[in-house]
């Protein structure tokens, strides 16, 4: 086999045999194809597509390549959720430790912030002491004992997927829906679960931005899943708006204390309880949707939930009294309020240009290499089709650096759209699901 | 300017600007820009294509890049052509000797053997002794004292065109009309031309298949030498068989002396005639296209372009015994016929399948480091539209290793397609003149 044949014959749109697919992984994860090969490789798959044949057979080859997280030893009922990323979407914090309250193992690799959206293992970094760095042996000890674990990929573990997506992420590469869904199903698969809920977001502040596209991405990640006997589904939820209340590292890990005190904003809480009851359902740990909502509820007014969320964070070498107390998460120099210019009904909120500006407020990163700081972000007061009064608080800005402020209220300011006239159209928090 | 931004800018059909172009470029040649990059862009452009106005700032960004040729302090009118590449193509052995003894200066920088196609080069080397490595003092001295050099690509020239195209040759990306056109012309600018005749082959034999292709790489070519102030015009002929009656490097000598007698084939010939006699006219030196074409028969028939020939070959070491006397070129050890299996008449040759099992057979190279035999060849006997009896020789075989010539027996036998009714379609030489 030689891969400028196999460049070709996608360039031409033929099919790839499974060996082909197999060839082209091994190789390029043993430093047998020269980079420059793989991304050209890459762009005709960007434009030629591939079959959902194709696509399994790249998940599986990608699983292959890579050492999983073996949890046979563990009797216990797996699963995760996996969002394909958002402004203010922290419903893992709050999520994986909920479900654990139900006797469910969350084995949670999880990434960084990245272009205009957020990270998990970057918001559990700002309280002091969590490492988000454990071997494997340490994973499955946490999880024998607590059920829940958020960690980092280990380096044996998805290392195609790995080497893969860097070389998409220089190439302008990783807007195609067959590559995306490999990178995110084989590493999910690497988890070794039972059951895996998806939520594809959509709207001006998602990858997917198209709901076409959106609907999609759900079906060939849940067809792949099932093709692995994983039971699995597909959430397509709105990313118009940022989701909750408070977007930031540290400020969303307070809001996932609010959220498991069942305090939370609506919609995040709305979220959160809607994705796990879907996992318990998935699980079979309860089949009727009404009385597994119910149970999930339950656990968060008994502060279930909560105590998981301590033990998870004391297993992890967090300090745990920021659950009782949010003074210990640190805290932003300075707060001030963005006012409304004008008022108005918010028509449209420009969600992905407010992560933007947050990153650069600090709260991501333009590279990988970049440092975040902990503590800015903001605390939205006005969402879409709520009425506002001509210099009345839009939101709250945390933040240490004045001159960065400056740059981020101009840029901010613009993305709201205010109109007199009272908008009609409906934003719903669950487009559709797929099964 | 960020590479990537560059990459996604083409990915989404955007037209790149003038300043764009020279940054790619420049810092592709300095490496600057990794080659998974210019890989990922390259493909890009395959399947986005690039507007003229992209091509010319290409075509000169690369131009820029190299050290052209100066030619300024010979004042003589210098011209050149250039065939995208066939089977047979040996046009230029004579036409540079012959449109040299016009007085005109033809500096011609070729290329080798490659895939399906022959190389002037390597059909020189044949000759003992030729050097086709000459240093640019050494190219300037013989163009003036003789009018003509063939010659290899120094080492800085056209240093951005041999770097893009090792790459593209690398990852699929060498079919792309923009390529090909900013490709040849900064190779043919780089020559300090007045006049170029560019050679656009169509037909099965041909890189260009299909006439659509054929004409729109036409048309870019010549658009690009005119918004360069150079008389160009470009001949579409036909590939669907090959042309000459000799195939192979010494065999393609040994041609190119019979023509510069003019005893040569009709076709090849005919080629060579029209092509200097229209070089002529571009370089206004015998505007009347009737006049012009009977000076050239007449320098074909006085011996002039053969005495340019002798010249050619004194002046890089090669040994001019040749002329008079073709034994001195070196020769295969066995020839032997190739007979028709059953009579009828030719109606399709698959001239792509002679080449590249010519070059299996040792006139060509898959790899640049292949080594070639220049004994090895065929002589057609039979073409298009011809009868052949059953059992009657299609062609003579010359070569040296006779287990090759077995492989070469079975595949070359299916190149030709024999049928009992006397096909109507008929192949004319030229199709299309571009100006």
């Amino acid at each position: 086999m030689r891969m400028y044949d196999l460049i070709l014959k996608k360039r031409n749109k033929k099919e790839f045999t499974k060996e082909e697919i197999y060839y082209i992984v091994n190789s390029y994860v043993k430093n047998r194809i020269p980079s420059y090969q793989m991304a050209a490789l890459l762009m005709c798959i960007y434009f030629q597509g591939m079959s959902k044949k194709e696509t399994i057979y790249l998940t599986e080859a990608m699983l292959k390549s890579e050492d999983v997280l073996d949890l046979k030893d563990i009797d216990k009922p797996k699963a995760d959720k996996h969002s394909t990323g958002g402004v203010g979407d922290g419903v893992s914090l709050s999520l994986a430790p909920l479900l654990a309250s139900f006797e469910v193992v969350v084995p949670m690799m999880s990434g960084r912030s990245l272009g205009h959206t957020g990270g998990t293992l970057d918001k559990l970094e700002s309280i002091e002491g969590f490492n988000v760095y454990l071997t494997k042996s340490k994973i499955k000890k946490q999880l024998k004992k607590i059920g829940v674990a958020i960690f980092a990929t280990t380096k044996d573990m998805v290392v195609a997927d790995k080497k893969i997506y860097a070389l998409r992420d220089l190439t302008a590469t990783v807007e195609s829906i067959p590559l995306i869904s490999a990178s995110i199903m084989s590493k999910k698969l690497a988890e070794s679960l039972d059951a895996l809920l998806l939520d594809v977001k959509t709207g001006n502040g998602a990858f997917m931005e198209k709901f076409s596209s959106a609907l999609e991405l759900a079906k060939t990640l849940v067809e792949i899943g099932k093709h692995f006997n994983l039971n699995v589904s597909a959430l397509i939820t709105d990313m118009n708006q940022p989701l909750g209340e408070y977007i930031g590292n540290s400020l969303e890990v307070y809001q996932a204390i609010k959220i498991l005190k069942n305090e939370g904003p609506k919609d995040i809480t709305e979220l959160v309880i809607l994705q796990t009851s879907k996992i318990l359902q998935l699980l079979k740990i309860e089949k009727d949707p009404n009385i597994a909502t119910q149970k999930v509820i339950k656990h968060l007014s008994a502060g279930y939930g909560l105590e998981k969320f301590k033990q998870l964070i004391e297993a992890q070498n967090g300090n745990p009294k920021i659950i009782d107390n949010p003074k210990f998460l640190p805290q932003a120099k300075y707060k001030t309020a963005i006012l409304a210019e004008k008022a108005g009904y918010i028509t449209k909120i420009n969600t992905k240009l407010i992560g933007l500006s947050l990153a650069k407020l600090g709260t991501g990163r333009e590279k990988l290499t970049d440092k975040i700081d902990h503590t800015v972000g903001i605390k939205i007061l006005k969402k879409l089709n709520q009425f506002v009064e001509k210099q009345e608080p839009l939101m709250y800005v945390y933040y240490n650096n004045k001159n960065k402020f400056e740059e981020f209220k101009k840029s901010i300011i613009s993305a709201f759209l205010i109109s007199e006239n009272k908008p009609d159209k409906i934003y719903p928090l669950v487009y559709k699901e797929i099964k």
